[in-house]
């Protein structure tokens, strides 16, 4: 049977989406290709709201959060951390010899905008990577707040990821001033994993003609050169599968109205809050609550991995707490395609089998 | 109007195998994930001839190779190119500050094992890249007897990119002694792009460990590493959807029987050659002729461009000359599913259109 997946990515996509994956093949150096993927570049700058150019990458939200470390890190990178995925950019600095220091708050909070105001007026930065929606913890940083702070250090590139918000939440790049701007297909913008999406400012571009080594197939620069190029082609064959399908989920999400997306998403997150409000706690810090995934703490003491079990039996899938907080907490996703009766009903199913209510 | 693919990749894809593109999605960190892809690996080492480990890597062949370069050099690479995609290596290596030497023949030609024995007798390497099949040129280098070389040399690391033979035409990595076999999912296989596949020998994992700065996305170790302690899980989400659809060809290819579908592919690379033959001339060393796309002289000073446009009027699509080859050659690809009856068709209509016959 088949389960509907309320993880967070990779999502439960649409059967009308799928089908598009199914979309028979051209030849990925044709004009076909070239205008496809220039369509779906523009209907993203809507979504990102930016003016900037839009990169796509075959690989995951990982491959491109690499590329934009390494491709444009010319002194030192700060790396803000506040779970999993934030600490992720470290690994991948470090990996690649690129000099950069962590900063790590406790999971369950936000960024404080003073304590990045305080590191990056230390001087020693031209590169800074947020998590925006950290998956592991359920938080959302305050990128308004922090965006303010950045500002004031003009030299600065900023690459946030948004691999699981793009798509569910409101996110004004341009207006931000965030120069790389990373999602990925598989979370908010609901299709399946494989293919990765960032913006790339010209700030970035200039940055990275001057870093000397920053590879080949995650080097920013080289697919920015090549689509300005080539007509939006990409210099190695891409997924069109997930073109084909991108293509089409934008034009749905274009249809459905963004603001009204946007605002589909917050009430799915505030129902999933209400009712973990009531029988159990929601985790992290309340002011930061992120709009695509509610970390719920197990409170009760269940054992999470045997209600998972049970609503698999059912033909739901919920996610288990994320690495430490594993049977701590419990997470549930409500993104991309999801409606409240999809929540509702989950919701009605766990408290049959909790025997709550 | 669809135009069926004649081009060395994307490939032609069957309709069966497009709709396992659209399978709904399961978790990746599921054990039906662990299963699927664990099976996906035992599959490949079938076709691989291989009992090393298979990875799977969510980008193009190009992402594979640019791991293979960077993670396995400890001391200098050999670079041995043949053509575009030869030479791709050697830019990967210098873009990844990876110490590497180039050497190239000419466009047509195969490589000389005696050469490649000279190169590696000099001592200065411990990796060597080799392209089986130059996608560019039509040209498939004698293996065989170039691992009869290379086995001279335990120490180097042999990477090979059979990007578009693997699944065309016979590969036996472990006899041949070939440390890491990379291919991709849109040539001989029959999937879309944007899945590569490579085998990754003892050897290969224990030189990677004396290499310091490997990355991260494209750490051939790392995934390595985790997917012995995840059970075949993958650190990224990876395409799950290329997954569903590559177990179903593995399934398909051991039906039909490998040696059958080899012979399915000399028997159409026989028939394109001899029309080439009679109205044209074959590009390139007439001993060393690729089994999976055929490139042919335009020995007529016939408009390919225009001829291409008139094939796509009619529903077909084949490849103009690489870079430089460009009108002065053409190129049909007869791999993955085509049949000798599909050739015909395609033969037939070129024929129709030039006046030949």
């Amino acid at each position: 049977m088949h389960k509907k997946l309320f993880i967070p990515g990779p999502v439960e996509v649409r059967e009308d989406v799928l089908e598009k994956m199914a979309t028979p093949m051209i030849g990925h150096r044709s004009k076909d290709a070239s205008a496809l993927q220039r369509g779906i570049s523009d209907k993203l700058r809507l979504v990102f709201n930016t003016k900037e150019e839009i990169l796509l990458s075959t690989s995951s939200g990982s491959g491109l959060m690499e590329g934009a470390i390494r491709s444009c890190t010319a002194k030192r990178a700060a790396v803000f951390s506040i779970g999993a995925f934030g600490k992720r950019w470290y690994e991948m600095a470090l990996n690649n010899n690129v000099p950069a220091d962590l900063y790590e708050v406790e999971w369950g909070e936000a960024l404080n905008p003073q304590f990045v105001d305080e590191v990056l007026g230390t001087g020693k930065y031209d590169l800074i990577t947020i998590t925006h929606n950290e998956t592991s913890t359920g938080i959302m940083n305050p990128v308004e707040e922090l965006a303010k702070v950045i500002k004031k250090y003009p030299d600065v590139v900023w690459c946030l990821d948004t691999v699981s918000s793009m798509g569910g939440t409101k996110i004004e790049v341009d207006k931000l001033g965030v120069d790389i701007c990373i999602t990925s297909s598989q979370k908010a913008i609901g299709l399946p994993p494989g293919l990765a999406i960032c913006s790339f400012s010209k700030k970035a571009v200039e940055r990275a003609k001057t870093v000397e080594f920053r590879g080949y197939y995650l080097d920013l620069l080289n697919l920015y050169e090549f689509i300005q190029k080539k007509d939006y082609q990409y210099p190695s064959t891409p997924s069109l599968s997930h073109m084909f399908a991108l293509d089409y989920v934008l034009d749905n999400m274009l249809k459905e109205g963004l603001e009204n997306r946007y605002n589909r998403h917050i009430e799915m997150a505030e129902y999933v809050r209400n009712w973990a409000r009531k029988y159990f706690e929601v985790f992290g810090d309340e002011n930061n609550l992120s709009n695509t995934v509610t970390t719920i703490k197990n409170t009760r003491g269940i054992s999470v991995a045997d209600l998972n079990k049970k609503l698999g039996e059912r033909g739901f899938q919920i996610s288990n707490g994320y690495g430490k907080l594993k049977e701590k907490t419990f997470r549930i996703a409500h993104m991309a395609e999801m409606t409240l009766d999809d929540i509702k009903e989950l919701i009605c199913n766990i408290n049959d089998i909790l025997g709550l209510e």
